[in-house]
């Protein structure tokens, strides 16, 4: 039976931490949320990001936009917290409604508040191991979870299954740099229970529920399920089918309670270290 | 016997269709080569850049800096390109010599003139399918040479071996964005054969002579050798036994006469490109 990564254990500490260190600072470190229109989900992260940040005493502010909101407004708003001296992190939160261009406006957010590292600049950064500003949260917060659990990354075959700007290319990029042999998988992947099943390491982002059966997963293989997907009674569930997974895996993480909550961890992390950064400029 | 992708015939019908568009240009495109030190290697390589970009009628200007050159005398030379309206492509050559630190340098020069496509602000827009300015040459001629030859892309597991930030990793980026399964591998990767021989497109870019021999390919796979390596003869050399594997492969490049000369052709396009697109501005 497979060990269970506690991601929600762990981002606890993680957020303890930073709430100590953020005690002994004098500018508190602030982050700026953006959220336009309704969608649901969004609202629950929003509201989650909004607490934590509270809670570590960060000075939180959340704008929000309409859904029918008029793109130059959103710019506006982008341009004017750019120049705030007073916010050191900017989160736009995604999708965006249909008539925004998404990608101008990520690229519109100054590369050094990017806590979310979406900016094709701190994604380029990323690539090319050259310092970026912020590491994408959820990457981030796997492969400090592998870590925790001295999950062995050199050179072990790992697969990505998923290849979003968000999760799955990032976390390519952070893996190789750790000297994982790296995999991307994704829909146009042909054979992939077939591939899956050679992985040490297996990460599945694809947002499909229970597609990771056990076929897919090696004896002793490291499962880590960054799925998430809310049932038809609210439950929220993963890509892996964790009961069936969990008899042979070695290591698993849960749906929810555990890529979830690192995440949330990385995004205050990323908020801290921009403020950090930003106050030596 | 497999069958020979030609890529010095193929980047000579590439560059005369590029002489025939700069034909009628009243704008020629401008290349501005940066050489510093002594690097034979990169002689060789600046001069054939040099002579190709006269050849199609580009105005090619070289630099050339001392080796003990000051990192400030490259600054002021890169700010000044990038400022010259009569500049559309800046190339510094690489490797600089060792008291200067490369990325630093890469980063100084304008996106919109970085013509190999090194700026991690173009390395992020390629990772995330956001238009970068240029795609690094060496990459997008594999890309173009694959497709002339009708490689199926989609679908195939492809291994890139090696993970430099001028081949690898952006080339994996261009297989993902052509629905390839990507695995990218290299020094820490244990069992290479194994995972090689798998492969329906084997990618070699390590620089060891004759690394790929016949067991690390699987019968009728695409294999593209990016070695370049010049023996105590002169003799120009690649990562492939090429003997041994062109028994086994479909079909694969030489060396010379494969990727390389596709790599000087994505230059002059990508040179062509930037000063179209400047012309734009």
């Amino acid at each position: 039976m497979a060990q269970i990564m506690d991601g929600k254990a762990y981002s606890k500490e993680i957020l303890e931490q930073i709430k100590h260190k953020v005690d002994k600072l004098q500018k508190k470190p602030s982050l700026a949320v953006i959220l336009v229109g309704d969608d649901p989900g969004s609202q629950i992260y929003v509201n989650s990001k909004e607490k934590t940040a509270c809670e570590l005493g960060f000075v939180s502010k959340t704008f929000r936009l309409k859904e029918n909101t008029d793109p130059k407004e959103l710019k506006d708003l982008i341009l004017k917290l750019n120049s705030d001296k007073n916010t050191d992190a900017i989160l736009l939160q995604l999708p965006l409604p249909e008539h925004f261009v998404e990608q101008d406006f990520i690229e519109l957010i100054d590369p050094k508040k990017d806590v979310d590292g979406f900016h094709p600049l701190n994604c380029g950064k990323l690539m090319t191991n050259s310092n970026p500003y912020a590491i994408s949260c959820t990457p981030k917060g796997i492969i400090k979870l592998l870590k925790k659990y001295n999950v062995e990354i050199t050179s072990a075959n790992v697969l990505v299954i998923g290849r979003s700007n968000m999760v799955g290319k990032p976390l390519a990029q952070l893996l190789l740099a750790e000297n994982a042999t790296v995999t991307v998988a994704h829909s146009k992947t042909k054979k992939l229970a077939q591939i899956a099943s050679k992985a040490d390491i297996l990460i599945s982002a694809t947002g499909i529920n229970g597609l990771i059966t056990k076929d897919f997963v090696k004896n002793g293989a490291v499962v880590v399920d960054v799925g998430i997907f809310r049932d038809e009674n609210g439950k929220i569930k993963g890509d892996v089918d964790f009961e069936e997974v969990s008899k042979i895996a070695s290591l698993i993480t849960p749906v929810p309670g555990g890529i979830g909550p690192m995440t949330i961890a990385m995004l205050m992390e990323n908020t801290l270290e921009l403020s950090l950064k930003n106050a030596k400029f």
